[in-house]
């Protein structure tokens, strides 16, 4: 599913996933379904809903599948599920998602921690997972973790990332990822990783996922823009990260983005203002502000107004 | 004075006008002393340490004179002072600057506001400032507010700040500062302004001030950056805009900034860790966290390892 034009921007809401999965207080899944539908009504086409990973280690994620048993189906929304392991790809079929990301690190020190697998055997793992998941009919984006850095082994080799794409698009994934876990990447490691991995995704939509942690997640979105690329993963308000470590951050922000992407020409078919309306019930839930700036500017009458 | 080479970039801390100036909390002089002194010798060579208002407006900047009677006198450090009408031009004189920042706004409902003269007559005056300080023998930097746009007039016409930049440049400004002060410039905008501006400035410093209100404020670094912009204002841990008003929001990030750069291959001469460490002081002084990134990535040992 690329984009139908260069001045389209396609937009992964992941403050479902990536956003809640590291706050202790647990959403009923209830209004976790609510926002989902809210933010589809806001028209975001894309929206990571859970993950299926072991609920001991992610207990945010424990209803994964009760989640996606009750989903609306609004025709042409993709709601996706990551999965990091064959268990997380069986449990992803059963709960009847059509979509599923499938991602392992770039560094062998973040591997083995969140997989206890090395990179030789993540990537073995990772064409099986794709292999299970293809078979069944699911559709897969493959993601590279931590493609720009990693906070135990510092710079990662945009070799080595090259290399991993190659062996995702090679087991037959219909999309990739980079993702920039760690926030470490700047504007000129995006755009020397960018150059050589659109030209290798050809039709294939390229996504980035970038975390904000050093400041310069907009600066690197725009760099991304820059060289063409046209798909990004969000989290409303910037939300994200682990709470609890001083320091660590969030996703861009949904709304901050859109409205970049509004100001530069680009459509998203997104309306910011529904987001933030979001963004501001979920603040009052965990009883905490986040660090986007759009959904606080949206949400002052004074500010707002010339948006 | 133009940056040495094009690797160079040059940061002007406005941390202690910009920054403070909203703060109700006021800083005993002392503390401003020590913290500007540290900050040289963090490696700032710029420094804007009071605006000379009246005290009535912003208290937070009543301590101008004598601030400014007791400053370090290092060598190749710049001091500057914002000054909005004569009567500060004077004060400004007799303070011992020898470098002062005089500015007028691009938009007339905000001139208005801020300064009683429209436009037309904030022009004249403009003229008549500069011609002051010059002929006292300082140096000054014209600079135009609101030059992206305005809470209440929206867009500013691109013309209008170019026009402005030509008078402030026939007025015998040393140097040119385009201020987005509202936050609302996106990367296209910059890039626009700055094409037109640039080469207007020709061997004067072209400074940008960047608030980062809409979230955009790195990415519209990163825009003029990569138009050859090499001057920039910033605030210590991004500090600045009223802290009274929900969504305002303050400068770029002097340890976010400084860090992109140096990740860019260019060179500060600024130690990031160290503005970090003063922004930690002046967090807790205010009791309140500030929106930067990096400050709080190089406050965490863990994550500061592999800036």
């Amino acid at each position: 599913m690329p984009a139908a034009n260069t001045s389209q921007i396609v937009i992964e809401e992941q403050g479902p996933r990536d956003g809640f999965q590291s706050e202790r207080l647990l959403v009923p899944t209830e209004l976790k379904l609510e926002w989902i539908s809210s933010l589809v009504g806001a028209g975001l086409g894309r929206v990571q809903v859970a993950s299926f990973v072991h609920p001991k280690r992610v207990p945010q994620m424990a209803d994964a599948e009760t989640l996606c048993e009750r989903l609306p189906s609004p025709g042409g929304v993709v709601f996706s599920g990551l999965v990091l392991n064959e268990r997380g790809v069986e449990r992803a079929i059963s709960s009847g998602l059509e979509h599923i990301a499938v991602s392992h690190s770039a560094s062998d020190t973040h591997s083995r921690k969140n997989t206890r697998l090395g990179l030789q055997e993540a990537q073995v793992a990772f064409a099986s997972m794709v292999k299970m998941a293809t078979e069944a009919g699911l559709r897969v984006r493959g993601g590279v973790q931590c493609a720009f850095g990693c906070r135990s082994e510092g710079r990662i080799e945009p070799d080595a990332v090259v290399a991993m794409v190659e062996a995702q698009l090679a087991a037959g994934v219909d999309e990739i990822a980079l993702a920039d876990s760690t926030g470490m990447a700047d504007p000129n490691s995006i755009r020397g990783l960018v150059r050589r991995v659109l030209p290798m995704a050809q039709e294939r939509p390229l996504f980035l996922h970038l975390h904000d942690t050093e400041g310069r997640g907009m600066a690197n979105a725009l760099a991304a823009m820059d060289e063409g690329v046209r798909h990004f993963d969000t989290a409303l308000a910037g939300m994200g990260g682990c709470p609890y470590i001083k320091g660590a951050s969030g996703n861009i922000s949904t709304e901050d983005l859109v409205c970049m992407a509004h100001q530069m020409g680009f459509e998203t078919g997104i309306d910011p203002r529904k987001v933030a309306a979001i963004s501001a019930r979920v603040e009052t839930f965990f009883d905490r502000p986040f660090p986007g700036k759009m959904h606080r500017v949206l949400a002052n009458p004074h500010l707002a107004t010339l948006v």
